[in-house]
């Protein structure tokens, strides 16, 4: 089978999404968490959860496969899959869960990814780098010990290079929260987001101010993937998945530089052959979710995936042109995890269907190829293009 | 695609070990071992590392891909997976590796399992349940902090259920001391099992004799997965992938024992679809590597496979029936878990490749259908039927 045979012939055909807390501030285990999201999933597609036979996720996710089938009362599972990586594999949970379906594996697989940092350690505190695996020891020594750290330096290099000025930073932060002013459900909800207050925010670690960080939070989403063939029968419109390419470039380690691509979002390899795969354009991209560890990467991946040059960067990020609906690119159009919630991804992934479907809470008009970016600066990192039927 | 659509269409076309060592015998890091199994499959196949694109394995091995990629220097990574369980998912993570190829992600993925538990915990420390996740809190307060205590629940319940005797479990383990006595590098090579030296042995817990339990080792192995049709082009004779499944039953979690099914290797509903996917029958499979932690699992695990019903049991399982090379269903022919090494199953694996290819050092003449079962007793598991060319 090649690129061509995968191209739309999965779909995605539900979201769920559990209520979103602060760090700390949930009620409920992460589990309980989990199960709400897969619930609400089905719920949306209008699917017996005894449906489900497959689940995937990504970055070790701890709400055990085989107890999620079992708190389902599912007659049997049939696949469980963890992409091998960290915050990098949302969208290539989603292509594991298709190239299941695909091979005859499973019919109804659920991606879901819970994580209650309130119950568990934070990602961003630096005690916690032991969590980070055998690569932190070769950073740590030098004083890096948080992500923000390993990242800054990454964005740095590249921002130099390009001569790329921090407003482009600043103008992907807005847009953010932009969005999220229109979400309800977005944690940073009536929070809006100045140039002033931004200017005025302190820095974490240059050139990440308060407003270019992720949140932590405690949360958890889930989407349901399905052939292309049996995705009418759902309740809601299929977003059909065009491509989806993950992996890692030469000898880009896990959280390490190496040369000669040291200031990089770690798509360079991976960029061109979802576009391939898709036999899709960067042009032809109506919106983009590009996950936000830090606004850095956002601005690195999406240079990397073409759909602006470095030398164009200073002009492309502009809060104009990355806002619904009528922007150039609007991007993070829930708010992301800056402003939404940060659920590792999967907010991503969710919005990115619900552009395709036409209920964004900040909908870009007649939306035919929707974009997703997860993890950039992780090795290895994925990417996905849906688009609606009238793309295939 | 159906799963007449995956039979035949992915081949293993090398195998490759580290040495293998004693339990905290190895000078070397457990990344090292890895990679010289990976490299060792790379040298059997007459493959140049820098092909390989994708990687996957099981049980949250440590020995990261993207590590790995930058080790062998490889251009790009395309695929990273994890089956998500534990030491059920050998024969699941050559599964993934096969989807991955039909999907178009990649075009030669390693499956690889490198574990030093010398250099980390043991998995029979009971003190180090926590490790185990949260299941482990439903059994540890009643005394049950090991897998051997976990599995002696299991196994005692279907023995007393179908009147099976102690000497069936002597059997299976007597099956694999008797192989590794013809595998150099087994590390009870030399060392074989009588009826009088198991019957002495000590208790660990009943019904498993110290011979029934699996050791714990320091070693690695790998298997290189490509598609059918690229598969002449290598050194070996190919194994075909005819069948590949996994899961968990109705609420079978994890370590948990639910009702009804509480005597059970959780192969119930994962062993009829093996083999309605290959189209083979038990009765055609000629030699059989199945995964024993402990033999009460292998038990088990051949019967819900149907190679014998469990009235059958007493007089299947005597070791004249399970020893190459003219015993109705030779067993553990490299010595398995318990007399070769213990590789989290990735043993059993690269023998059933081997029987196929005509090379195993308990050789059984014209094999053209090789089992393997991994990690009975724990959800999900999974399970692999291999051919050559003649099954096609």
């Amino acid at each position: 089978m090649n690129g061509s045979a995968f191209r739309g012939r999965t779909a995605i055909v539900g979201v769920g999404q559990s209520a979103f807390y602060k760090h700390g501030g949930s009620p409920d285990s992460e589990f309980r968490l989990t199960l709400d999201a897969v619930l609400a999933a089905c719920t949306d597609a209008g699917l017996d959860p005894r449906k489900i036979d497959g689940f995937t996720s990504f970055n070790f996710d701890r709400n055990d496969p085989s107890r999620m089938a079992a708190a389902l009362g599912l007659p049997e599972l049939r696949y469980a899959n963890m992409f091998w990586g960290g915050g990098g594999g949302g969208a290539a949970a989603v292509a594991n869960a298709a190239a299941a379906i695909l091979a005859g594996f499973a019919t109804c697989v659920v991606v879901y990814r819970g994580l209650a940092q309130g119950q568990h350690g934070r990602y961003g505190d630096g005690l916690s780098i032991g969590a980070y695996g055998r690569d932190a020891a070769y950073v740590a020594p030098y004083g890096l010990m948080t992500p923000a750290q390993w990242y800054a330096m990454r964005v740095t290099r590249f921002m130099h290079d390009h001569n790329i000025q921090p407003d482009a930073l600043r103008a992907i932060s807005r847009a953010s929260y932009h969005h999220a002013q229109l979400n309800p459900h977005a944690l940073m909800y009536g929070r809006p987001l100045t140039d002033d207050k931004y200017d005025q925010s302190r820095w974490i670690v240059e050139p990440f101010r308060l407003y270019d960080c992720c949140m932590e939070n405690d949360c958890a989403g889930a989407v349901i993937v399905v052939a292309a063939e049996e995705a009418p029968h759902y309740r809601q419109a299929p977003a059909y998945i065009l491509g989806a390419a993950q992996g890692s470039e030469y000898r880009n380690q896990a959280r390490i530089h190496n040369a000669p691509n040291y200031g990089s979002a770690s798509f360079t390899t991976v960029a061109p052959r979802l576009f391939a795969q898709a036999g899709v354009k960067p042009s032809e991209v109506d919106v983009a979710q590009s996950y936000e560890n830090f606004t850095g990467g956002v601005l690195m991946s999406l240079i990397e995936h073409g759909f602006c040059s470095p030398e164009e960067a200073n002009e492309f990020f502009i809060i104009e042109n990355l806002t619904a609906p009528s922007g150039q690119l609007p991007l993070n159009t829930s708010g992301g995890n800056l402003a939404e919630a940060y659920i590792h991804g999967m907010g991503q992934i969710m919005e990115a269907v619900r552009q395709v479907q036409g209920r964004s809470t900040a909908q870009v008009p007649d939306v035919e190829i929707s974009f997703v970016s997860s993890g950039p600066m992780v090795s290895p990192c994925s990417n996905m293009l849906l688009g609606g039927a009238t793309t295939l």
